[in-house]
Parts: C-alpha cells; sequence; structure tokens
C-alpha cells in the first residue's frame, strides 16, 4: 500500500506492507488524514519515532471481528493500552506505560491506505458529520480533555492563547461552557477565523495585561507557557496543551507565590466532540487551509509547517 | 529597640525606632520567633528586601483598638492586603497585589523587640500551647493550605519530599488525613525525628521509584521538583510548597505526556494549625535544634543555613 514513511526523512513509499489485523483489532481503510504539529514535532526527532506518522483520521472499517463494525465509518482513539497493568486496571489506558500510540509511538499511523486500531477503540462517525469534520474528532476530544480536567463555569472567563488550530478549536470548546472566551494571538487571519466563529479575540500584546482564572496554552511555545502564567495570576489554573520541549525554564517563584495551577492535559473523549460537531456546535471546516492525496504528503508536511497553515487535509482515498 | 537589621548585610541594631501603631493595627511586643529558610532567601537578594526580617512569632500585644486584644498573647497571618482592590473584594487578599508581608516586603518584621500588625491579622495563642509550638504555627498554617488545595483522601498515598522542617510539618499534615504517608529525604537524622513522630521515611534513592497520587515538594531544590513530578506520574498532582529559583528548568513535556497537575501553594489558615498544636496531633517540639538571643541573632542566622539544623528559636524576650 501507499504511505508515508519517516525514518529520519519522510518519504512517500508504494509498497509499504499493508497491516494485517491481529486480535481484537480492526483494520481501517483509511479515508481522510489530519496533519498535526505532533507530527511535525515528530520529524523533527521527537519520541524517537521511525514509522508511518499520522493520527488523526477518518476511515471505513474493512476487517474486524465484531461484525457490526464492519463497513462503518470511524474515527480512532489512538492510545492502545495494555489492559492488564496497574494502570490500565485503575481506568487509565491513556497513560498505560505499555501503550502505542498510533503514529506516535510503537504502532504505524493515518498517513496511508490502511491503520490498525483496536476494535474498543472506534466510534462509529453520525452520518451528520462529514469526513472532512470527522477528521477533527482527534484534536477536538483533546480540547474537551480540558472540560474533564478544570471546572470552568459558565461565569467563568476563559483565555485561551494561540490562534494556531488547536487553539481556534479549544476556544470554542471552552465558549460551550463558559460565556467568555478571549482568544489571544499573533495572526490576525486566524484570529479572523474565530471572529467569524463569534469568539472574542485579541492581538497578543495590543491591550492591557489580561488576568483570568483560566488560562489555556495552545502556543506551542515557551514564551507562550511563561506569558500564560502571569495571565493566570493569584490562583489562577493554566491548562498546559502543548508539549513545547522537554525542558523548559519557568517562573515558579510566581507560580508558588501566586499559587498557580499548571495543569498538563492530552488526550479526551470522543463521544463529546463527535456530538458537537454533528450539532454544529463547534465548526472546523474554516480551520482547513490545505488539501492534498497521499502522493503529495511530502509537500503537505512542509506546508503544514508555515506560518499561516492551519489544518491541512490529505485525502488518502479520495472519494 | 533592638531588632535584627538587613540591608545587604544583617546585623544588630539596639536604637532601631520602635514601631508607631497606625489605624486598625495592633503593637505587639514579640516573645519568640522562628527563622525559616525564606530568611535565609531574603539574605541572599530575594525580594530586594530592606529592614526588620522575620515573620515567625509569638508575641504579647501592647497596644490595640480592641481592648479584648491587649495584653494576650497572639500569633499572627503575614499578609496585609489594601482591603479595597478586586482580589480583597474577592476575599483573596493573600493575594492583594498591594499588599506588605511581615518581615518579607514593605513591612518590618518579628526578628525584633516590637511589631505591627493589622489587628484582624492576629490570633489569640491557646493556653494549652506553648511559646515554642506557638512559633510554628505560621509555618504549620502553610503546610495546612495544602488540604485546602487539593482533595487528599483517607486512603490516598502522599508522599513529601524534602526531610527538613517544611517537610517534617507537612508530613505531619498530611497524616491528619491520608493513612498513608512517606517522608523522603536525604538526612537520616532528620528523618529519625518523623520516624518518631510515626511517619514512614525513606532515604531518597534508596528504594525503587514511587509513584504517588500526591507528591509535596519541600525540597527548596530544583532537583527536588523534578523528582517530584516524575513520582507523580499520570494524573498525579505535584503540590510545589518551596520557591527554588526565579527560573527553573523543568520537563514540561512529561507533564504535559503524564498530566501531571502543578499546584503553587504559600500561606495557609491559622485556626487549624493552632488547633492541631493544642490537640497535640502535630508535634514541632523536635524540630527544634537551636536557640538563641536577639544579641545571637546573627550568628543564628548563619547557623539555621547549615546541612544539620532544622528550626532555630530566638528568643526575643526570655520569661
Amino acid at each position: 500500500m501507499k504511505a508515508l514513511y519517516f525514518d529520519g526523512q519522510i518519504r512517500l513509499v508504494t509498497d509499504y506492507p499493508r497491516p494485517r489485523k491481529s486480535k481484537g483489532e480492526a483494520l481501517v481503510r483509511v479515508l481522510k488524514a489530519g496533519v498535526c504539529n505532533t507530527d511535525l514535532e515528530l520529524m523533527k526527532g521527537y519520541m524517537d519515532f521511525r514509522g508511518v506518522p499520522g493520527h488523526e483520521f477518518v476511515g471505513v472499517v474493512e476487517e474486524a471481528e465484531d461484525a457490526a463494525l464492519v463497513g462503518r465509518r470511524v474515527v480512532g482513539e489512538i492510545n492502545c493500552p495494555c489492559g492488564t497493568c496497574q494502570m490500565c486496571l485503575a481506568g487509565k489506558g491513556n497513560h498505560c506505560p505499555e501503550r502505542s500510540v498510533l503514529g506516535i509511538t510503537g504502532r504505524d499511523g493515518a498517513f496511508a491506505e490502511y491503520l490498525m486500531l483496536p476494535e474498543q477503540n472506534l466510534h462509529v462517525v453520525p452520518d451528520e458529520v462529514s469526513d472532512d469534520e470527522a477528521v477533527f474528532v482527534e484534536p477536538l476530544a483533546a480540547a474537551f480533555r480540558i472540560l474533564e480536567q478544570v471546572p470552568v463555569q459558565e461565569d467563568d472567563t476563559a483565555v485561551v492563547l494561540g490562534d494556531g488550530k488547536l487553539g481556534l478549536l479549544v476556544a470554542q470548546v471552552m465558549a460551550t461552557k463558559a460565556t467568555k472566551v478571549l482568544l489571544v494571538g499573533r495572526h490576525e487571519e486566524k484570529l479572523r477565523i474565530a471572529q467569524q466563529l463569534g469568539i472574542d479575540t485579541q492581538i497578543e500584546g495590543q491591550a492591557p495585561d489580561i488576568k483570568s482564572r483560566f488560562v489555556v496554552d495552545c502556543t506551542g511555545s515557551l514564551d507562550g507557557l511563561r506569558k500564560a502564567i502571569q495571565m493566570a495570576g493569584p490562583e489562577g489554573t493554566v491548562v498546559v496543551k502543548s508539549t513545547v520541549a522537554e525542558q523548559s525554564t519557568l517562573p515558579m517563584a510566581q507560580v508558588v507565590v501566586n499559587e498557580v495551577t499548571l495543569v498538563g492535559s492530552r488526550c479526551g473523549p470522543f463521544e463529546p466532540a463527535l456530538e458537537a460537531l454533528r450539532r454544529k456546535s463547534v465548526l472546523v471546516q474554516p480551520l482547513i487551509t490545505g488539501r492534498c492525496s497521499l502522493d503529495g504528503g511530502v509537500e503537505a508536511l512542509k506546508e503544514a509547517a508555515q506560518r499561516h497553515s492551519l489544518k491541512i487535509v490529505i485525502d488518502v482515498a479520495p472519494q
């Protein structure tokens, strides 16, 4: 099959072996995949990844033990836990130390014609959700993870820092709970998209410092995280949504004196993400700034790294 | 009056002006004061402090508007908020940006024969609590702050990292809630004190890595904080109790991937601290490793910086 393959360099391979279905797993024919910043980090050496990247996708189940799944359009949770360790038994499979993660560690990903995932990871996509929209379920679930972790109330002001694709999703998710959401970013054209989605925006540095009880850092930069800690202020909470670097220099004295809480946040629940897309309470179509076929995937990854880019969708199996 | 005065160097001054009572404030004759690591940090330049340090004390009220306070033995909360700003009106006076803090910022402290504090900051010490014990109310309150911030349950395991005076207090406070508390430190003689207080202990590095849902970092070192993040593991919480440096290099990728929560924690509630001392559910006497008069205060501060030291008590007005 065709796949994008990374072994220190990313390239298109046309004769990559199709994954063979193993016990409890389903073979999925990929329809579309999305490029995430984590993919770009992998290309820079993050996680020492080797293999097929890609973890945002929508596809059709070709083989599965559960006959009801075969032929269904699905999205998939990316963490594949061992199921038997202490962490798994405690219901925290996402943190299983033995887990493989689709297109990130120990498992080939979605930038290929086929992928494999445990059947229990799959979620059937409702008819009202298009293929393009379904590609966003995984990052959107990561945004919904925040609401599981921090007690955002209707009358809270939430600030989202960073106007990239994650920031645009997170701002919309925060707006499903809090009445006042402010997206702070550096790119007028990206903030304009947020405005069209009904989110208040601000160019970073163009207004006095805001203090907010909740700040979500989606900048993917160390500067952003530092700024988020400042904005959170006394007893504020900073949700740290992007891994910026293994080691980050942070103003910890400020964290202690102001009693700031930092919450690391990663993968999230698929059901609220699917439901939000079905009900159109989160809109993702405006976030697509490029699309390509698998043949053009190497170029697409370069394009995704450009400052002006938001989501690049790879049409793996054009319909 | 006699006072220890710091202006880049610490020295004993015998003719320091006695503070003059201002509106809403009480004049307190200091009986005893305790040396805290923050005092040592101030001597190194932290907060650009100039004046009389010291913020742990017990004293007797000499002048006050509230007649019922005069002659009473008191301890005092150290944050003096403005009372009118947004933070104060929201009930978070401890975070008032205009606050002065006894012996730390904008207000002379307890290493002197007299000090001033707002009357509302004072708490009368019950007869069952000795002067020595009362000196520990402020740091003990800071330890009780943790229980206000994180939901420690009876069946939780709590690890306290760092066997200094703060660690020994925090371990005892955690033990009032959680059945299993482990104090991890580097000093056998200090861990022995904890053992005598009924706390399980472990020499750092002498056993396999522990994972715990709650880790309190009381090491005052950057290494300690990094270690605490490791020990907290997936979805764990690290309470950051000591300011180690303005800027700290931390493994933030680990914080995100493991969804660790870091909680900055500072000053705490005096009432549970007084009550714990009254009921002897927290014992502090074994933590006193040195005492001196105000005349010997400069030497005492040097002694407090020694590795083997725990609490040094300054007998300001020997009775």
